[in-house]
């Protein structure tokens, strides 16, 4: 293991400056994963092809190629010599027809902040970065149906919309770079699932390049359309192995008029689930948000925070063992307040909160929101290296996965006293784990667990894994519940589903893809 | 054409009575179409297989098969000699894989109440009912997770959920013999798509057998669950011709304590539009249903009741050229009367609406959703035989359909002045249709335009089709919203698909049913 923990930075606005510490390549860490030998290596006659179909410079590039080969996460590199950055499904198109009759692997790419190493090539396949391709197409106001290009970053596509009077369905902490391509090639959820529901149920229709090139045009914008097989729903969710989506039609929410987020501490995880059926029952429709932190969490960011925002202090006086965030949206801020109110006084009065606090503004709702999403790279500085693991689990087991694994950790000595204090400095202890946290999206059944690590080494994965797999599947849960399986969780792919839906899946990639040059090495 | 007009008569749970008339053979009405000579015939032997595998005398029928053979409605009758009704999973799994081996066609049937001819056989396929295999397996009250057979009717699924305070997502006329698996496998859409989304959302898990009987239980009950391609949505609305889907496992929503209804006259289209519009901001979270009816479809309806519920009188004094029914479900009954109010005021105000009333009470607001969804039904009376076409459209674009298929009913002289009362009788003109109507789910741009005719005609039929097609082809619309293709629109399908889209599909149909014995005739 060539890589030693090092020092990272996250602008405020998500985007990442690579560090210039050494990170080996995927191939060597992983010496049983094969080059296939199917695939060609690219040559002088493929990069004039290229040439031809792509003739701005900006579109091909040969070097400096590491913010397409590294993972947001630093854990894989890849060895691709070509990025092409096409503009126009033609191109792509005419990319990927030469690609397959050439037998040269590609991956396609967004904005790169996938979570499992599935953006990024394994060996050298040419990278296919949709980042230029990026405009919006049309919005209809009527309707709320957006269409666009793959490549247009999320928060672009949200400023678009909040001027329309309409939002985008899914958001996510990394919507400063993310892509609305890569949103639907990975099914991203987020933290608004619970009320605008799956991209299965919002994408109206897309435009995507098969393999061979040919290009199915279903940019369909209709709410009800039952003219055949839903083929568009493989593409999303299928990390870039099936084809290329090229144009995206979506459904878009209404904005709503009134915002409201608490913040609130609470003694127990029974009480966690009491108050999410409470908020259920209370907030009704206007429940956008019901997101879940545990006290260890939120001491890492303390810490994170006392060094980025000094001047920010944590939203309740004390701590406590848990803490929930609630969000409300509606279309009148009276009703909004009242039905808030109510929820919050008869829970207080029902001892499900200890403590609590309501923003009274937009900017302190930023700033409440804040201590959930800042969550993940306060995990990152506290260590340098952090393991993820991305689940989905029925509601009463969900925080039992976080305690089952702090016990392990504990009981192979590898953790520190978790009554030591968090905010002392990582170095104070000699154990390799910093702090394992549990946060997420309680109204999904979604929990992050993340380890922070002084690095990442064989002797804590191997406590790790396979045992967070196998207690997931043991309680009938996802091993990944938004993050995708790319190349990190494909061993794994096993734990949560069966041998016969494997099977199905491989033979719809056959059907799709039977050269397996789109993304190899990754999901199936 | 044997066919003529002829009585029929529904009940007020929507259970028909097969009327006495004959109705012709699909076969002798489309000699066309052929059957695939490579499909078996049943045979003594196959009798006996079935009989080893389903022990029951009332799961084999082998005479009296009118209400499997013929459709919901009287245009498609079939020869299927033998109707099977398996009560579990590996009973389906074994008359599949058996059929598969054997070369025996099947269609699998729902509650018979499709409208395309897609669940009933074309020649003497064996018909598959569910309608036995009708459980609940499982009801999580945290998460709402429902868990069930296939055969369950709708309106049984409800009314279960009720009592657990949870709704079925979705609502349709048909509840009272629609089965579940039937609504996925036709990716049911209904009343209520405008609030809580189509199937694709809502649908967690599916166990489905693939015709070589493999079964494939994906009965996976998380929000969440990005490990694969989604293939199970490939089999909601896939019309019975990939598999069988034998267990669902559907999110359902909280049940609304509060649910307003209001019925309105309105003077013209473009008010109705705005109004929709308005109803998105004003109701916005609240706003559960918004159906459109014309003038003229609320006269067959009052002629309809004047028969079946002389007491009842029309909720508005006058007549209006266009009606719009709202629905709203919220949690707090103060805050959405207060939102009802308001929009209603300020509709009035602003010349939207002509007349309206709100419902006082449940009873009232069923009696207000009775003018919408007996519809359908007063369109049989009045004449005998229905033309249905179930379209998407643009909103701007969704009355002019209507319009124009007036117009061009008028010009060939086929349609009685539409000056004339339409609650005189029907004998009293001589031409064939009475009427050409236009009533559906505005939120959803989805409109259903029913041409009641004194009896099925080729002259009429020549008048509507392909136009109907075409002008919803010329719009880029959905030439069925949520009906399906079924056996009917499968001439049709390029009007609403491209090439490229109808080769995927083949590929699909090939890779899962490569013998084709799953509903053959239909859909592709």
């Amino acid at each position: 293991m060539r890589r030693a923990s090092f020092q990272r930075f996250l602008s405020s606005s998500g985007k990442r400056f690579l560090s210039q510490k050494i990170i080996p390549f995927t191939f060597e860490k992983y010496p049983n994963v094969k080059r296939n030998p199917n695939f060609k290596s690219i040559d002088s006659q493929d990069i004039a092809f290229f040439q031809s179909i792509l003739p701005s410079p900006q579109s091909i590039l040969q070097s400096d190629l590491d913010e397409f080969n590294i993972d947001w996460m630093y854990k894989f590199k890849g060895q691709s010599q070509l990025v092409l950055k096409p503009t126009s499904t033609i191109q792509v198109s005419q990319i990927l027809k030469y690609c397959n009759e050439k037998n040269l692997a590609l991956v396609p790419q967004g904005g790169n902040t996938g979570l499992v190493g599935g953006g990024v090539p394994i060996f050298d396949e040419i990278v296919l970065s949709l980042k230029n391709f990026n405009k919006i197409r049309s919005f209809d106001e009527i309707n709320g149906i957006l269409k666009c290009d793959p490549g247009i970053i999320l928060q672009d596509a949200q400023e678009f919309l909040a001027s329309k009077g309409y939002i985008f369905p899914i958001d996510l902490g990394a919507k400063g770079s993310c892509q609305i391509g890569g949103m639907v090639g990975t099914n991203a959820g987020g933290l608004r699932l619970l009320r605008y529901g799956p991209l299965h149920g919002s994408i109206l229709g897309l435009e995507v390049v098969l393999p061979d090139g040919t290009i199915i045009d279903g940019m369909h914008s209709l709410r009800k359309d039952n003219t055949g097989y839903d083929y568009k729903q493989l593409f999303i969710g299928s990390e870039g192995t099936l084809g290329v989506v090229t144009g995206i039609s979506v459904a878009t929410p209404i904005k709503s008029n009134s915002v409201q987020v608490a913040f609130m501490g609470i003694k127990d995880y029974s009480s966690a689930m009491k108050l999410y059926v409470k908020a259920k029952q209370d907030l009704g429709e206007i429940l956008s948000a019901f997101e879940f932190m545990d006290g260890q969490s939120q001491e890492f960011v303390k810490k994170y925070r006392s060094t980025t925002s000094p001047s920010i202090t944590f939203p309740l006086e004390e701590s406590y063992p848990y803490y929930i965030l609630i969000e409300t949206s509606g279309s009148n801020k009276d009703h909004d307040q009242s039905k808030m109110e109510t929820f919050l006084e008869t829970a207080m009065e029902n001892e499900l909160i200890e403590d609590g606090t309501i923003a009274q503004d937009s900017n302190e709702a930023h700033e409440l929101w804040n201590w959930r999403e800042l969550i993940p790279e306060s995990c990152q500085l506290n260590g340098g290296s952090v393991y993820k693991y991305d689940i989905s689990l029925p509601i009463r087991d969900m925080y039992s996965l976080i305690e089952e694994t702090n016990k392990r950790l504990q009981e192979q000595s590898l953790i520190a006293d978790s009554s030591s204090s968090p905010s002392s400095s990582s170095s104070s202890s000699s154990k390799p784990v910093i702090g394992a946290v549990g946060f997420g999206h309680m109204g999904d059944g979604n929990i992050h667990l993340n380890i922070a690590t002084k690095q990442y080494s064989k002797e804590v994965e191997s406590v790790l894994e396979p045992f967070v797999y196998e207690f997931v599947s043991s309680k009938n849960g996802s091993i990944s519940a938004e993050h995708g399986i790319g190349f990190q969780k494909k061993p794994y792919l096993t734990y949560g589903r069966s041998k016969e839906e494997i099977q199905l899946n491989r033979q719809i990639k056959n059907l799709f893809d039977p050269k397996g040059i789109m993304n190899p090495y990754k999901l199936l």
